[in-house]
């Protein structure tokens, strides 16, 4: 058996490596959109009121930061949930984790966009379908690592199609805000938090086991 | 028992990548200020007396790049050191996390502005305000990492209150400045530093067994 | 024998350094370019036609997000590869893993100009020339771990020339390429994928335990 | 014995931690100066000789940005070097490490002036300053991990004299280039490559031992 498809298993520097990697690069995505807030240029430097309004004039530069941050934070929260069940990896996974982290890398992009253009449908729309690709991503990662074994146990049937099921969900509703946008964006950015209370009602319905994993 | 609610030990791949990731992020807050001076433009490269003019004119910049790095930088010792107690994290110890290095990622801002505008009482009372919720945030964690029994041993009553009250000194001082750098901005530089000499008062009436910890 | 002299084995804090410190320059690499977009300017915020518009001017700059992410994440799974097979790393393999990502750091920029200018010889011959240097180091990194006897088990003479064959083509075809572009851009673009049908004709021939190594 | 005064050995999360932060650091400072190049921009996308000219107009930025990724990078192997010879670390090492690591993070600042004014003496002057310092931490690291007893094993006195002048070699010939700079910046220049061949001769007269830590 080759040492290339036979992957590599928790414990080992090339396990580490991945995770190393995949986290350097949320921590760099997380942080670089400070540099986008700038120190604002007075005229006269000890005006505290025009230091005042030069915040005001910042503040969906502020907003932006702290948006974009707690949902990349989000999504290292449920990478970091994700590789907790892996008994090993193979280079597959890696790449599909590079695509995954390719479009997290990408993020600050469409959020930057919305911070500014709140109530245009097409940041909306937008913002909406660049979610959906990570969420979708996560969901590819969970398929694979589920078929190829890669599972530190055995996970039934039941649980893998319920597990699966609760990642499409925020997929479906961030697609659904695409056509809403055009309509009311209000009315989108409604669609993006639905999957929480609709994801509250399916943990009532979920399988034995399921509370082992998710 | 559920997997997530149990939490991750000391020693394993999930503890670890809680800290690369928090590590990446203090050091990219703490690098990417360089960015910010950048190189002066001269007319005649080759003038000694003008590139030493263009580095009077940067002053502002180079010293506010090491406040910077000298601020974070003792947050990140206190990280070091906080979670040198820990023998276990649980999720709702990385969502606080992750609340903490918001702001530890938005510190450059308000520190660029003080750098700037040293004498403006607004931007020393953001400044104030900013470090203050950081602090503020070190006392959430903590208290939650003794609630949640995450230390790595037993810590009695006494030397927890004397805990928290030295984390909230900080606070206190910052917050005190706000109001303070309306009349005198110097004065609010001073309550930021009175916090030290006080601590060192403190220092002499702590329990039996906080040296074990702080 | 000297401690320097000897290196340092698979499983020391050095060894894993080596890897976080290659790791994270690959990651900013990756995510930098994200800044490169930039969010546009519009003059009716809300008009979603002039964002969609905007977009439409920014898609090289998107395209050319991608595109080098994905150069740079190839390279990041070779190195994945490549450190796999090491038992051992000395100073020199150190120092060649430095020459080696000084290129990586820098390909952001030849991928900056070829995706505003993809019709340009120079722009696709000078990307040609950036990744050839980066897949020749890939050469010289596994020629050392070979001589030095790095290599975690005995590797056969048929096999390591067979390897070393195999990361010499990419070299080839990316230099060839660099003439075919002043005669046709698409025609110099042909030629770097043309390694790829190769590398699969000479997979058939490859000796006898190659399939435990690449 | 306090928990903090004993410091925390090799092995620990705690001494990982200190190098992932430190490798962190060193990384994006080495990778952030390719964002100083920049596309150029072009009358006629199309036209090879402008886009070889506009290379030409950047050569100083492209030189530049290999000579700080080789001087951080020689910085980097020396880190290395020195934290592979600790048992143990203690909080003193912790912000002395900061310290020299802030001088590492500002070191892009100083390289890049001297990349665009390589002529004017005070260029080259606050290059020799910034890299002495940067030396001269060295040698106080060292210093303090002797003293302190944090080496893996005895150091005898002879070695630790030879290795701490081994490392103020350098600081004392970047210092001699200031007030050269100012009669002849291309003999300032050699001043700082003067270290190379006196460290060879003075090898030769180092005592027994020396070679298992340098």
């Amino acid at each position: 058996m080759s040492t290339r498809s036979a992957g590599f298993p928790r414990g080992s520097e090339e396990f580490s490596r991945v995770l190393a990697f995949s986290d350097g690069l949320f921590a760099i995505a997380m942080t670089l959109l400070v540099v986008g807030i700038g120190t604002p240029m007075l005229r006269d430097g000890n005006d505290a009121t025009e230091l005042l309004e030069a915040y005001g004039d910042l503040h969906s530069e502020i907003i932006s930061f702290f948006i974009s941050f707690a949902v990349i934070g989000r999504y290292w929260v449920a990478h970091h949930q994700f590789f907790r069940n892996l008994r090993a990896m193979d280079y597959r996974l890696v790449w599909l984790n590079l695509l995954y982290l390719a479009f997290i890398a990408f993020l600050p992009f469409p959020t930057g966009v919305l911070g500014s253009y709140f109530e245009n449908p097409i940041s909306v729309a937008s913002y909406g379908v660049a979610v959906a690709v990570v969420s979708g991503l996560e969901v590819v990662l969970f398929r694979h690592a589920y078929r190829a074994g890669l599972l530190v146990r055995e996970m039934s049937e039941p649980v893998y199609r319920y597990g699966r099921g609760a990642s499409v969900l925020p997929v479906a509703f961030m697609l659904l805000s695409v056509p809403v946008a055009f309509l009311n964006t209000i009315a989108a950015v409604v669609c993006w938090f639905l999957a929480v209370p609709i994801q509250v009602v399916l943990d009532r319905y979920r399988p034995a086991g399921a509370e082992d994993w998710f």
